[in-house]
Formats: structure tokens, C-alpha cells, sequence
């Protein structure tokens, strides 16, 4: 693979409330071209799906019960940071719980992240004709690194992981590291465009490998079974 | 920011030797522009610096001892994979030690990857008059979400973290998300172009942010201090 990667963001996206079509109102400020990779923050799923709750941001003891409702375990808690394992299997701060951007209210993550990614998707490909992925992302710390970074939280269109074992290096030599979660890669891609305090929340990666426009889906792929984890 | 950002691969880098410029090869290759960041693999930052060292492959126990000697405290192992803490702070398999790509051998990681990131960004500033920057990237898996991504081991002339407290969002709410570790979203996104089988160890990520820019320092900003972290 030796051509450019492009991530290009869409400029214009206005406040999305429920029921908005996120597809509908990308393609108003864009053209997409043939295997694009769509990026949308979850924020924005969450709320055209309604996924908004009352919550007093004063209440300390009101969110802390929100982040518990939608955790199916808590790995670690300091103050009032949760490290959770939330309904959809993903382990991050507060159960994605965003308080953030919303007077007096939250946004949950996106029940089923995948389905919301194929939901954009089938609606792009049927309004475009083109072959299309999209990807769900939101905003993780880690561990041991200092600093958030974008991951995905679900997609469609697009292989999670990209599955190198049985290939070889240049010289031949088998590849010890065989498993590239593109997905996430591609998430952190788009954010180097959005900015967290300009309200860019779509972008598009075009260029990459069209090898990796195959079905796929980050619960099955990315998400890590507990009997397989060293830190849970 | 609405700018587009493109990742655009170093092809025909050569197999990489001890006191081989890194800095001469890419030039030799590519035309550099104002504000390129420049993303090398630390896997020929290390073979450039002769961190190589001897060890038969098909000894186990040599293996065990080398990851042993280049690890400060090892925190889990399960069969030959270690987690453990590296020489330079970094929590990663193995600590870093590459037995791929090398016959009867391995790298170590770069024993100061900053320094290796300012080392080859003061040489390619010194032969084009640019202002540049340098990330020195590697492969590392993550605890509770399966398959690699590439992150900064070091850098140069760029902001490890972008700190966005004290800024608000588009409707003038504070943020909640506030320190973004741009230097990793580059090095995943310079991956999208590397492939790992390609041996493409060079890529460069065109129009970011030109306020990202300052001197920076992975081992400063994003190597998280014992006394913070949750998981160690």
C-alpha cells in the first residue's frame, strides 16, 4: 500500500436532536466519493437516537447513579471518575456517560453502536449508490498513557481488526504483530481534524486500503472477552 | 480547524543499518514541506542507534531473560507474554523487545525516543530550513480492547498533549474532555499508510494544526505517573 490517506472533516454540521438523519444531513454539506470512510462521534448518534437523559449536573449522587445504571461492572472508581465496564462491553471512564455539551442533561453511549454504524451506512449507500463504511467513535483514556484518544465504537462497511497472521514481512520473515485494529486507527485519524471545541463532528478518511471494505463489527472483533484479559 | 490533513507514505526507505541517517534516507526520498510531521517506526530508530542484540529465537529462556533485563516491574504474564513496565516507562508486551525482521536477533526499544525524535528532526531541519516535527512510533496492544495501534514512544517539535481546558465548546459550555494525545492519533494515522507487511516505516502527516507545533515530550506528557494510575 503506498498511496495517500486524506481525512477530510465536514464543516457545517448543525445541533442534531432526535430523529434527525445523521446520513441526510452529511450528504447536504458533502460530497462523498467511492469507499470513503464515513467517521461520526458517537455524541451526535446518541442524540439523533434520543439517547438523552434528565440529570441534574449539580447532583453528585444523581450522575454518579447514571454511570452505575449503565455499567454492568465497575473496575476501579477515584472520586468521582468510574472506570466501568458498560452494557455494550466497553471499558472506559464513566460509562460514556457525556455530561458535557448538554444543559442539564447527558447522552448515553449509543445502545448498540454497530447497528447505529449499518443504520448510517445503508442510508448513505441507498441515497449515494456508492460502496461506503462507516464508523462510530468516541473519546477513551488509557491506562498508562496520559491523554484521550479516538476509538470506535462500532462500524459497518469496514473490517474492526485487519488480520495480518500468515503474511510475511519484506524479507520474508513472518509478521509477529498480526492483528491492526484499523478501526480505531481510522477514529484517531478523524479526530486530528475535528477538534474538540469547533464541532466538527464528521469526517471522512478516503484513500485507505479497499481491501479493508468488508463487513465487520467492533463488538465481535474488538471488543476483548473477559476470559481472555490480563487487567479486568 | 477545517482544514484536511493527509498522511502520505516514505516509499523505497532500504533496509535500515547501525549509523545509517535516518534523516539522509528520507530526504533522499521524498520532498519535505513547512510543518510536516514526520512519523519513523522506532523499529529502525533502534536498528539506526544498534540497539540490536544476539539471542537464538527457539530459546525460550533467552527470550524470557532479555524482556527480564529490559523491564523495570513486570505486571502480568501469561505463557511467553510479558506486560511489564519498560527501562523508558512504557507499559507494552514484551517490553518492546522486536524478534521479528531479524534473523537470530532482536531490537530493543530506542533508550530515549524523545531524544531520537529531536535528534532526526534537528537533521532534517538542518538540511531543508523547515520547521518540522518527529514522532517515533510503535505497536501496542491495549488491555481490554483486542488488536495493535500505533503510538508515540517519542517526539519532537510538537505537543505530546493538546490541553484544551479553559476552552469551551461551540455553544460555550467547558469541555470535558481537555487533554488530547495528538502525538498518538498521528502515529495510528501514519500507520494507515505503513501496512505492516510493506515495510513503509516512514510516513508523513501533512496540515495539522499549525498551533500543535511547540516543543514536546512523550516521556514528560504522556507517561503516566505511578501515583496516578488505576491499573498498575
Amino acid at each position: 500500500m503506498t498511496e495517500a490517506v486524506h481525512v477530510v472533516p465536514v464543516v457545517g454540521m448543525p445541533e442534531v436532536g432526535p430523529g434527525d438523519s445523521i446520513a441526510d444531513l452529511i450528504l447536504e454539506r458533502t460530497v462523498l466519493e467511492h469507499r470513503d470512510v464515513v467517521v461520526v462521534t458517537s455524541k451526535i448518534v446518541s442524540k439523533a437516537e434520543g439517547r438523552l437523559v434528565d440529570v441534574d449536573h449539580a447532583d453528585a449522587a444523581a450522575r454518579a447513579a447514571l454511570i452505575e445504571e449503565e455499567s454492568v461492572r465497575v473496575l476501579r472508581r477515584r472520586d468521582e471518575l468510574y472506570i466501568s465496564e458498560t452494557r455494550q462491553g466497553f471499558i472506559c471512564a464513566n460509562a460514556g456517560v457525556d455530561f458535557s455539551n448538554l444543559v442539564g442533561g447527558a447522552a448515553l453511549l449509543p445502545a448498540n453502536p454497530d447497528r447505529s454504524a449499518r443504520r448510517i451506512r445503508d442510508a448513505l449507500e441507498a441515497r449515494t449508490g456508492l460502496t461506503l463504511a462507516v464508523i462510530v467513535s468516541d473519546t477513551f483514556g488509557r491506562p498508562w498513557r496520559r491523554g484521550v484518544v479516538d476509538v470506535a465504537l462500532g462500524c459497518a462497511g469496514i473490517t474492526a481488526i485487519l488480520d495480518l497472521r500468515g503474511t510475511a514481512d519484506a524479507q520474508g520473515r513472518p509478521l509477529e504483530v498480526t492483528e491492526v485494529a484499523v478501526v480505531d486507527e481510522l477514529a484517531s485519524a478523524a479526530d486530528l481534524v475535528m477538534g474538540k471545541a469547533d464541532s466538527v463532528p464528521v469526517a471522512i478518511v478516503r484513500g485507505t486500503d479497499p481491501r479493508w471494505l468488508r463487513e465487520g463489527s467492533v463488538r465481535q472483533e474488538i471488543v476483548r472477552p473477559p476470559r481472555e484479559d490480563l487487567f479486568r
